[in-house]
Parts: structure tokens; C-alpha cells; sequence
């Protein structure tokens, strides 16, 4: 029986894994195949959301025909890039992830994983974590019907684990988290660890924001846990 | 005869070229090369000061030691990996780069380049912009003691132009030209297109901050220039 009726909530990529950069420069790879002109930043910026919103947005933005296929085009290549670097280059926990999800457990304090990204490049960056699908909830963008900004991956998270989500602290890095923590209002906790200025997160609704995972776990009688 | 008692002083990378995102996964992979495990956002939020300052703030960050192999290695390993790179996949001018540039030059009013860099990176980016180093000062690393966020470089570049740097207006997209745009008493303008927040710039002094050079030339009268 878990102790608390809190659950946090976690983001993946550039919350607990210090993966967002090399998304990023795959996503840009893929547009770049598919002849959509955009600027580096604007992609980092939009990352995190669904990853058919996020192309959607993209081609919309830059007047392109929406089609089927192309969307499934972007979605292929963009794992192909992202799988193909995160071969050469693995993509590893940051700093913390792992003593923070350990402590959480010692603690009996529910948590689980909530990602936008579909099981296809998320796998390799849950068994770097050393986290167990079948033991530790982890809701991926394959799931549900709406990803982030949406709220349902969050609210999925929470009731995998029994716990009211307006209970819950949603951990993130990017503005999307945050919105959707406040649509399903939970508390949205916000990590610099995936690039995105302070400033950003705070004007996105994060209730206390924290370098990366190790310092969360430094601060954390300030959000939720006692001992 | 410049027309103008006023100079645009560009910094390079994130700021007319859209390169900063390859020069940290570059930075990134020299680090791990040398066995220096540091986020990635972290790395992103150093670089655009000078390379010899950043290794040696990570190098002191991680407790290794600082030695001169070291740094040289690091600089040869980060400069292999962004040439490889940008070899698979071209780096290029920022939207509204070009236009900017061909501006400024019409209304005859000086400006120059001025970048942490060291031509060995710098070079490709030049010529992708179309801009000629025998006609257009371009100040590069290799050239002053100190690179950013010291003033050096900015004050270099307004020398070479004949104007005062205190009448000169720095555009940048890093918190290190803002700073040593304050440094020098010129005025500094933040560009969000290599990726860091605008709270970040305005906190460091930005006078004022737009997307990228397209934003910049579509708002140019409200920082200098009258046609």
C-alpha cells in the first residue's frame, strides 16, 4: 500500500534523460529530408507536445500540405535519426534521475512515467533509467488519444497508480508539461535540464523550478516528500 | 562614407548562422571523449564564450584537471565533430540573415562580424552567408586576448569599422554577448534563435530581444536605423 496519497508524475526526455538536443537535431534532420525549412530553436521550442500536433504546427507554420504520409514520413525518419545517434552517441540518466526515482520508491511514494514519445524511441532511454514497464507505469504517447499539451498522459499516469490527479506533481521540462499539468490540475514542477529558460517554464505555470532531477531531489521537502 | 555614426556589431553562431544546437552535441561529444560526463543544456547555456574560458569553467565544474593537452584536445576533438557534421548536414544562414546584412549595407551603415570562434569553424559559416572577410571585418578569436564575455572582440570590431563602441549596437543570441555588450557600454539586442530564453537575455542586459534576424529587420526602427 503506498503511504502517500501524492504520485509524481514524470515527464522522460530532458527530465529524466538528457536526450532533448539530440530529438531536436533528428527532428531537424527528417524536415530537412522532407524539404521544411526551420530554423533549429523553433523545433526545440515545440518539442515535447504530441508529436502529430508538433507536425502539424510545423507544416502548418511553413504552408506545406498536411497529408497522411508525410506526417508518417516525419514520424519514421525522425526515429531513424534519433535511434541512429543514440547508438553512437547513448543517451544517458541525468544527474540524479535514478536517485530521485529510488528515493521515491523507498519513500513508497507512487510515481510513473508520462511521454509524448511513442515506445519506438522511448524503450532504450526506460532501460537506461533501469526502470521495469511491467512494475513501474509507463504511459507513452501510443497509449492515448491526445498527447501533451493535453492532459491525458497525465491523468492515465495517475490513475494507473490509483491516485486522484489533483493530487499528483507533474514533473517536466518543457512549457508543455506545464500546461498540462494545469489542465488537469496537478502541480507542474519545472527542470531547466531540458533547455528552456526559467523564465519560460514560470510564465508556462510551474509551481517551483529546479536545475535537473538532482537538484530536485535536493529541494524535494519543498514540493512533496517528508521522511 | 558611412552615412552613420552607428555600427551593428553580429555575433556569429545562433545569431546569423543556425549552428549553436551542432556546436553543443559537438561539445558534447569531445567532452564525453575526454571523459567528462556534463549535461547537455548545460553545455549550451556555456558555449558563445570563448572555448578556452568554457573548457576551463567545465573542467573546474567537473573537478578534472585543467591541463593545456587537455583543453587542446578538447578544442581539436569539438572542432572535428562540428565539421563532420555540418559535412551531412550544411549549416545554414538564419531566416532574415542575408536580408539584414544586404540592409545595412545599402543604408551604408556599418558592420562588422565578431565571434568566439576560431576561423577553423567560423569559415564555412562566413561563405554560407555570402559575406567576404576582405571586405567585411570579421573578428574572430584567433585575433584578440580575450574572447567573450569580455568586450574584446566587440571593441576589436568597432575599431575596425571608425566608430565608437559606446555609439555601437550588439546583436547576440547568448547571455555572453549581452554581458560583454554592458561591458563595453554599447547596446545589446538578444536574439532567441540559438535557443536561450528571453528572460535569460533580458536579465543580461539585452535592450531589447526579437525571434531572430528576419524579427530583427522587420523592427529596425525601433533600434536604429531610419531609411
Amino acid at each position: 500500500m503506498p503511504r502517500s496519497s501524492t504520485a509524481f508524475l514524470f515527464d522522460l526526455d530532458g527530465t529524466l534523460v538528457d536526450s532533448v538536443y539530440q530529438h531536436v537535431l533528428a527532428w531537424k534532420e527528417a524536415l530537412d529530408q522532407e524539404g521544411v525549412d526551420l530554423s533549429v530553436w523553433r523545433i526545440h521550442r515545440k518539442i515535447g507536445m504530441s508529436g502529430g500536433l508538433f507536425a502539424n504546427i510545423l507544416l502548418r507554420e511553413t504552408g506545406l500540405d498536411i497529408t497522411t504520409d508525410r506526417r508518417e514520413r516525419l514520424r519514421v525518419r525522425h526515429a531513424e535519426a534519433y535511434n541512429r545517434q543514440a547508438r553512437e552517441n547513448p543517451i544517458r540518466p541525468l544527474p540524479g534521475a535514478r536517485e530521485q526515482l529510488a528515493f521515491l520508491s523507498e519513500q513508497r511514494i507512487p510515481w510513473a512515467i508520462a511521454t509524448s514519445g511513442r515506445m519506438e524511441t522511448a524503450a532504450p532511454n526506460i532501460a537506461a533509467l533501469g526502470v521495469d514497464p511491467n512494475v513501474v507505469p509507463v504511459i507513452t504517447r501510443d497509449l492515448v488519444r491526445h498527447a501533451k499539451p493535453d492532459p491525458d498522459l497525465f491523468i492515465a499516469a495517475a490513475d494507473r497508480l490509483g491516485i486522484d490527479i489533483v493530487h499528483s506533481l507533474v514533473v517536466g521540462d518543457s512549457i508543455w508539461d506545464m500546461l498540462a499539468a494545469q489542465r488537469a490540475r496537478a502541480l507542474g514542477i519545472g527542470l531547466l535540464s531540458g533547455g528552456y529558460g526559467q523564465g519560460e517554464l514560470e510564465r508556462s505555470g510551474a509551481f517551483r523550478v529546479y536545475d535537473d532531477p538532482a537538484d530536485l531531489l535536493r529541494h524535494i521537502d519543498e514540493v512533496a516528500a517528508r521522511s
